[in-house]
């Protein structure tokens, strides 16, 4: 197989740590396998280069700030492929520009225009192991550019698709994917299979295993996708596409969102445009609208209800005291969105409402409900959070018998 | 004016002092200069760099430890550009790879080959300050290389070359050269202007404001360097070609090294080729043989006498024992070089004779003696070492009248 391995800032946080590595990435060559390595900077750096940067500057010069931040991973990269070379297994370190990774000029948050293999794989017939500077690329006028945070996972997956590989790893300091998240339920089980969407919405929901842009790249280029730890030898999570999971459970997990605020407008007036008016100065203000509800009153005046992340509470009040639509507005940071996610859900009917029943049976009242394809989302009172998880893990079958 | 500003490691050591480079280069492009900065790794960086590496392997690939130790530079580069640009001067940070310095192959200790000015000379025109990260290159091959110890002050000097600057400034911590060590003679004075060989002379007696090869590489690319200390404004020591300098001294400086050891052979045999074959051996083992006498007896048997860096002295002793030249080798460690240095000496007859007079009225005894062009050595017990220096500076009327 041809595999690409990506290893994240904490597996390569110290030098015990690249040596660690050093040998995971051997055992798979010595398994047989083309590798190529994708690393990030040695956890904590790139924070102290910012730190350094915004020494001299609030506001550094973006193309400087990429200069900057690229030697993180310049010097992962070369450490790794010193290790290996001692351990007796050709390696060659590869920075952005020398892999062939180029990007457009949005500097600290490129985008990848294309991968020119030729590099990767002419050092792949030479038998060597392909050890790549991640998060970092080049862009047509020879400038260095970073990805932005998440970077070295798109640069991955990117390579991976570019290649061709069989399987691209992801390694962090988490097992895998979980039915929830175990600190809530312990017996949460590890997921062995998911599809791209069903990880999309797990991921926007907060799980940090990986971030969107990741998933739908993978998703774009066909990547086999495998999130999976550097501190142990478990199997991890397999992302791929929906036709390669042979077994569809109807809910694959459960996830918990406290960092959510509620916002409700009463009384305002019924007239054309209103809402519009009221949701495109808040996306015009960067707050991410969530989850809306909207009742018509008998006197002509309508209910509006929305979520938002909580940290935009104080800007997106701050918009609506500008806009004055309603004299009657109320603000709730006490609320929670618990959701189901499944792409089963697409072939099966009564999903949902076995959800709004197992809630009903412990008095959990369901204040707001949207539903997409593949989720279902339910914003309760935030101290029945953890609970409503407990209940709708146990209610869709996704409890470990055996729980560790 | 256009002038290139060289800063060493410790020149840039903290935030601070890069942040005190960055008022030096403002007020300098302030009074109408353009302005080119070559920078090295913040102190300590490089050797941390390289422990990193020896952590995995006692022998690292040459080509992985370029690419890992260019990262020093290039952080320091954007640190000051970003510095630069926050105090309102447009600055632009360049990698080796973007100023076009090109090298060969040779990983760890390259050379210069050819730098492509087009980069830098279109941001001077923009009138950008240019900075440069300094140690680095790239080669034909599009590999990072870089130039070894010293090797950043062999960009600026490269850079000032092939852009014709007027000057080449190096920053360093000292004021620049001076007659003597002050530390041996508080009389010593700092010298204005001062000869290609004379420097030359001077630095491969171990003063160690400049390397060797940036030397040459001034001489050789004519480019009036300035040494000077970035810690104060005193004003520096002009090196610059002899014709530069109109009122030549007689003697420039006195030098003394006293990490020198004399090897004796006594009683070897006077057989054509025996010299050669002593000192090709001790070529072939890299020991640097500096002074050497040779007598010969009224038996037929000849004494050789020769001086090499006392570090070399174990290395020397296990050669020639190997050799079994003579059976009476004598090892001295307690000797010192002192030499006298200036380019007045060609046209002044009479000059050696002061030397030796003056240490003769004072009753030290010169061992050995060598004569160059422009220098004089002598070696004599090493506890006499600093009184024949401050002998030798009053002799030559080097002594500072009002000293600090």
């Amino acid at each position: 197989m041809l595999i690409v391995q990506k290893y994240g800032g904490t597996s390569v946080g110290s030098l015990e740590r690249i040596e660690n590595v050093a040998k995971r990435v051997a055992k798979t060559k010595k398994e047989g396998h083309g590798v190529v390595v994708v690393v990030s900077a040695m956890s904590g750096e790139t924070n102290k280069l910012i730190d350094f940067a915004h020494h001299f500057s609030k506001n550094p010069s973006p193309r400087e700030m990429d200069l900057l931040l690229s030697a993180g991973e310049r010097v992962t990269s070369a450490l790794l492929s010193i290790a290996l070379l001692e351990r007796g297994y050709d390696a060659i370190a590869l920075t952005g520009r020398q892999a062939g990774i180029y990007t457009n000029s949005v500097h600290t948050s490129a985008r990848i225009d294309k991968i020119d293999t030729k590099a990767i794989n002419k050092h792949l017939q030479d038998g060597k192991i392909v050890v790549i500077a991640g998060f970092q690329g080049i862009t047509k006028e020879s400038e260095v550019s970073t990805l932005g945070r998440g970077g070295s996972d798109l640069s991955a997956v990117a390579i991976a698709g570019a290649i061709k590989a069989d399987l691209c790893e992801i390694y962090t300091d988490v097992d895998g994917v979980y039915t929830t998240d175990p600190r809530i339920e312990r017996r949460a089980k590890k997921i062995d299979k998911i599809s791209y969407d069903e990880m999309l919405e797990f991921a926007s929901m907060g799980a940090k295993v990986l971030q969107n842009r990741s998933v739908e790249l993978a998703k774009k280029l066909n990547v086999n996708l495998v999130t999976r730890s550097s501190f142990n030898d478990n199997e991890g999570t397999l992302i791929t596409k929906e036709d390669n999971i042979m077994e569809q459970p109807i809910v694959s997990g459960v996830a918990l969102d406290k960092n959510q605020a509620r916002i409700t407008l009463r009384n305002i007036k019924d007239e054309p445009g209103i809402a519009a008016k009221i949701f495109s100065k808040l996306a015009q203000s960067n707050i991410n609208v969530d989850m809306i509800i909207q009742n018509v009153g008998q006197d002509g005046t309508a209910n509006i209800g929305f979520t938002i992340p909580e940290n935009e509470l104080e800007k997106a009040k701050s918009v609506l005291k500008e806009l004055d639509a309603s004299e009657d507005t109320e603000f709730d940071s006490n609320i929670a969105k618990v959701s189901i996610v499944g792409v089963g859900m697409k072939s099966h009917s009564g999903v949902a409402s076995r959800a709004f029943s197992a809630l009903a049976n412990d008095n959990i009242n369901i204040e707001m409900i949207s539903t997409s394809e593949i989720k279902i989302s339910m914003i309760v009172a935030e101290k029945y959070g953890e609970l409503a998880v407990r209940i709708l893990h146990e209610a869709y079958g996704l409890d470990d018998r055996h729980p560790a």
